[in-house]
């Protein structure tokens, strides 16, 4: 283990987070039948897995279930607040994975522990938000104004073979989250991608399921650990009505309080307003809000004016994946005092006097604050990133360079093992049925 | 007027027709800002329109834009029991419509007016669930085997020079319901479609409303107005977690009742029991349902093994399009007598002693024993209809004889057209958003 | 039965009528149970029981009880829009029961109707809204001053004597609605209460159940049958949060709309501001509102100056006992043209050319537009009220003119009974779980 | 300050344990006004108040108020793990409060911290349980058998004379709980109360809040922070469906779980039913359980049996006072092992082979596992408390030795103030309405 290189925080930590990897293990059943699959049939060996995740127990049994297919994983983080350290010194010490990520690291150790992954040359990637397939698509193509340091040090190192040669060892990758999606989407469209990516995301048994009750549920469990406020009687704002504000809107009103939807998408606002939620645009919603969450996947949807016309007192955090939702930069400039008032709660004495509160500096809060999605919603978004992986090597010699969802029969069959695992059994179409079905003869 | 053929119940219900539709008219105004462009564009001269719709106020109001955009138009109904003879009535003395339709006719009734509408040699038809158009394929094809006497009679008198010029006449149809988007996929996949049909129950703002929020209230309101039983305490079961079942079990649980979900699909499955319903087969959910809702759109998912199995009491009814989803002559068979309880309510004394109810003998219970989906979606139904039509007009000539949906940009264009007469502003995006969304190269 | 006497609309309706009872009776087992008892007991036998209720087929069930335990029974309206036509047909035809009431009666023959009443010298009333009480002390005191012509005549027929004979012969008397519980309160406060009255509404098994549950659904159906609107995306103004508010919100809420709650009391709006609904002062929800529900108990909780701040179309009704809650006189007198638009919705073009809509002309929109509470918790309801009867034969004597509830021991019972009937078991304390709550020893 | 007398873990949490005072103070504004008059007023002066309670951040603020009044405060935990060590810190450094209180402490210590209450002299005693007094009058009336050897001890130091001057000194108490006001309500039926007791509980702006919103969000708080489980798609069992229960199964229900309630009262038993949860037996619900909460006041609600009925991987824990309600003796005898999971997650490896989960050791979870009820609602709380301590002031002279509670004026102050608090403004009654409520005489 010793001789495996990694950088985590503190190696003593590795009992309690091997617990808590066993603990979500209990919740993984469908990962877990795929992970014994693996283990006889060993698809992934020969394969040099880098995976740029959110560094938790779920990812661990993930990551568990890669090398059981025969991979070498390394890992990094793909947020600099969402690593459970404990988890980290467990994968390490346990199961011998080379860890980069620590939690509350700096931009600099964040993109240390992504060239860490791009040194491994890997055939394989994972992302959660494009970080790592962005930052090998900048080597790769020596685009090296605007990038890390770190990246560009490592691209100058590599030469234009090493280039090359780096670029041509990549199977394909596989994405986890809308944000790298839409990214992957754009590189798509702008015709920089060079290995086809499976959008995991896109798949029916992840985004329904992940991004409505994962992300709906840790949300509010993040806004509660950090402040401990009532929910009810609240007016939460939530900015996008995708499939995550669908599910912290849910949440946030199933714990008692009034939610305002900020839309920018006419249909979705309407949606929105029949499912009983009240739809306005954020200037409004800044006047009335309690706590406002963002989960729109894009820029500024929270700027300084929005905050200034906030209540004395109104929470913000945000849930999409990069912490650009909420202007911090802005409001860095118009506080005349920033302070701690809890972990994860920073207050913002504005120059008007009134003091607003951000909680986990605008990154993901389920991540910063909670401990993520649970277990068993991830066991169903990694069951998808294994057999994505999987595919990758059977298919990827025949795929172009694009972004693909996996066929609708894995979606299928994870949904089926899920349901088995939770005792559920559903109906199954009788052979009339079925004709019925397929027939167009039968009318009134 | 009296020149105009038609076949209604009774004229003289003319006034009360004419008020309903008014008030309908009030909750359109999406259809209502269509109808005043159709008025000066006239997209729609020249051509024979022939509606297969439920004859209901809003659809009198579809009527009247159609009209307003200068169609001939001639109506029938798409279901025996869904007709409102007042509106029937008002729309043959106030709008000169060649409406044939009486609530509660029989089946050789149904076809003669179906009859009717064929006679009229449409350019366009419309349709609820398919029956025109495939009774004007089966004439096409001179393929009578089983079809209703009176398809057979007009494909006779019509000869096969009359058959070649009805079908070479029609530029295409649009299509209202799920259920009939399943025939016209399955005519298309046996490649028996002769021209193109614009499926309009795809659009976005079509069934993620209608579908949803008009089933879901309207079946409950169906079942309310039929039967009076408080749905607080009650276990309903819903089969089918589609858009409409999804809408039928919001409102189920609305109402204070358990709502049991029965569904094939394990995607689907899941989803109901993760929004926190009960999950199981039928054959389980039989012995402890109170009220049982079908919306499959497929044959038999209620049989008399299921009858037998409920409890003495049980109520059974239908929401989706054909009245096939519970087997009524399997009912009829295995009851020692039937007898009426109330309109639109029969009790079946099984041969065990134990009676249940079926309302509206199995046919689409929210027009039956109510009024159909409020005109608030129908609203965004109907304003699709009226796109799709002028569509047809536009681009039939380009297009195959496939099922297509409305582009995108449409839906978007209702859904804010409904916002602004909801009285809803949403934001927009900023230019620095569209370009953060757009671009691919901002991470971390 | 000819030659008992009665006033209804239309004998001919009997068989629809006792159909209905008979639907009814399957969903009252524990008012069944009770008269099985009663049929055995006779436990009313030589009581002259006049009820001034609701004439639904619900109450038809508890006047075949009364009639099982022996009372004579004489029944009139407790609102002239509330009865069923066909039910007080079935009551006189297949009951022998005398009958007075006409839905749609005038305020002359409502009166009228509770003189044949009084004329009966009850020794029991039975009260919906105390008008039955209250006429009956208006003549016993002889204060005649602005009560209806009709019981003036009665009082003056009846002589002195004949009013002393009239009060000392009743036992006492049963309430059922919360607005009559504050009417008897406060004559028990003004010293005018001469018989004991057991306040029915008070007992748990009403008060939570009917007024909750079943003035919930009931509103929302009134509201539904006469409207269509579709409930989802419109904001409902509730006012009152009693019982009676909460079942409505829920329900409301339940049905996709955003509620709003105007309250007077304090705790009561706190309590809505925690559920989740949004609280303020009508003359703030009145813009705001789309349909506006009262349910207050008091008078002129929407007047004229709400009426002319609402939106154009706005719709109002009233399901609180009387119809005061709304001021009609004010709305007739603001409006421009007043319009029949569907049954039981007028229109009120205003000075403003506003129009806004009342339903059910300002009496109870559940009894009016729809059927009134399901005979699920009448069930529980009229079983108080039959025990009630029972109670005031065997206690009267002991009881002073006040207003009393029933035993605690009778609701449970009444629970115990419904819950058996519903099929539901439940836990019973343990001798040691007993000991336990009684004992203040065991601590931490 | 150090010559304080105090025991608590570490007083260099001081700073934090201020932070999070101040946090709590933010949304405790009822609280703060009374403290606001209370430093003027000076109520409280030459009262020593000795306060049994969870030593959280809202806990300091009422100390904060009550020295605010004049009184010299002591304060000792109600729950060996509900001291937030950060809190009794500050209370001891900032605020000079002498605290007895460690998170974690063993019993002996949790006695001792009571003795050192009871050493205190109090004339004002706060309770959260009904230790504080419990103790004072096991020690005032000698009867020692069965009690703490810390008590005894102090019993016998005092003497007889000693404890009639205890005894004597208290002007009176104020209880926190259900189960304490259970409990005093049994040593009032015993005739053992010495000195009135304000039931501050029983207060409508106290249990319909406090132990409602307050219990049922910290609940599932507690839960989520203990396990991360996701609640979607879950079978929650609550035991008792009084006000907790009410809160707790709200709670669960809105996060996506099917809800069973298990009650022995037919009437809440009947309401949860109406309010669509599931209804059974503890028995039964033990068999599809898959996460158990105990919020009933009573004894071994969850046995041995039921445990062995469970699903392996099923989670129990405890929200009601006191840890009895779990039977933990019994769970350790059936466990083949008990092994830490997660912080305050024991597994208990039952001889079937089956693990079943305990959290938090049986004790109250939303204060063991999180932070116990927000601020917002422990606002009304302990201004509820707070004024009962001024009333005692006031009043006791003129009060029996019984249970009381607080007069609903100052339900309808505290109320009023909160809302005020909120921004919500509600509707007043005008003079006429205040009239007609007043009336009987306005019928139809």
């Amino acid at each position: 283990m010793s001789r495996m290189p990694h950088d985590v925080a503190d190696l003593s930590l590795s009992a309690a987070g091997q617990r808590r990897i066993a603990w979500a293990d209990r919740h993984m059943p469908v990962l877990d039948s795929i992970r014994e699959r693996f283990a006889k049939e060993k698809p992934l060996v020969g394969q040099r897995l880098a995976a740029c995740l959110h560094v938790t127990s779920e990812t661990a049994n993930l990551v568990r279930t890669l090398i059981a297919g025969g991979a070498d994983v390394r890992l990094c983080a793909s947020n600099p607040l969402s690593t459970q350290d404990d988890v980290a010194a467990a994968l390490v010490v346990e199961h011998g994975v080379a860890v980069f990520s620590v939690k509350g690291e700096d931009t600099a150790s964040y993109y240390r522990h992504i060239r860490a992954c791009l040194e491994f040359e890997p055939t394989i990637t994972m992302d959660d938000g494009a970080d790592l397939v962005s930052s090998l698509l900048f080597v790769a193509r020596g685009e090296l104004d605007g990038v890390h340091d770190e990246v560009q040090a490592f691209a100058r190192a590599l030469g234009e073979a090493g280039r090359k040669r780096l670029i041509a060892g990549v199977l394909g990758s596989t994405e986890e989250t809308t944000t790298g999606v839409i990214r992957l989407r754009a590189m798509e469209r702008d015709g920089v991608l060079r290995f086809p990516v499976i959008a995991v995301n896109d798949s029916d048994t992840k985004h329904m399921f992940d991004n409505r009750y994962g992300t709906g549920q840790s949300t509010m469990d993040g806004i509660l650990r950090a402040t401990n406020v009532l929910i009810a009687g609240l007016t939460v704002v939530v900015a996008g009505y995708g499939w995550c504000g669908r599910g912290v809107a849910t949440r946030a009103h199933g714990m008692g309080a009034r939610v305002v939807i900020c839309e920018v998408d006419p249909v979705r606002a309407l949606e929105a307003a029949m499912d009983g939620y009240t739809v306005m645009p954020m200037s409004e919603a800044a006047v009335i809000g309690d706590v406002f969450v963002t989960v729109t996947g894009d820029t500024r949807v929270i700027t300084v004016e929005h905050a200034r016309l906030m209540k004395d007192g109104a929470i913000m955090c945000n849930s999409g994946h990069f912490d650009v939702e909420i202007d911090l930069a802005g409001l860095h400039r118009e506080a005349a005092e920033v302070f701690e008032t809890r972990p994860f709660v920073q207050g913002f004495r504005l120059r008007s006097g009134k003091t607003v509160y951000l909680l986990a500096e605008g990154r993901l809060v389920n991540l910063s604050a909670a401990e993520g999605h649970p277990a068993v919603v991830m066991d169903m978004s990694f069951a998808n990133q294994a057999l994505a992986a999987e595919f990758l090597v059977q298919r990827a010699s025949k795929l172009e360079p694009q972004v693909y969802r996996l066929p609708a029969e894995l979606d299928q069959q994870i949904a089926r093992l899920k349901l088995a695992t939770m005792g559920l059994r559903i109906d199954t179409l009788t052979p009339e049925q079925e004709h019925y079905l397929a027939s167009w003869r039968e009318g009134t």
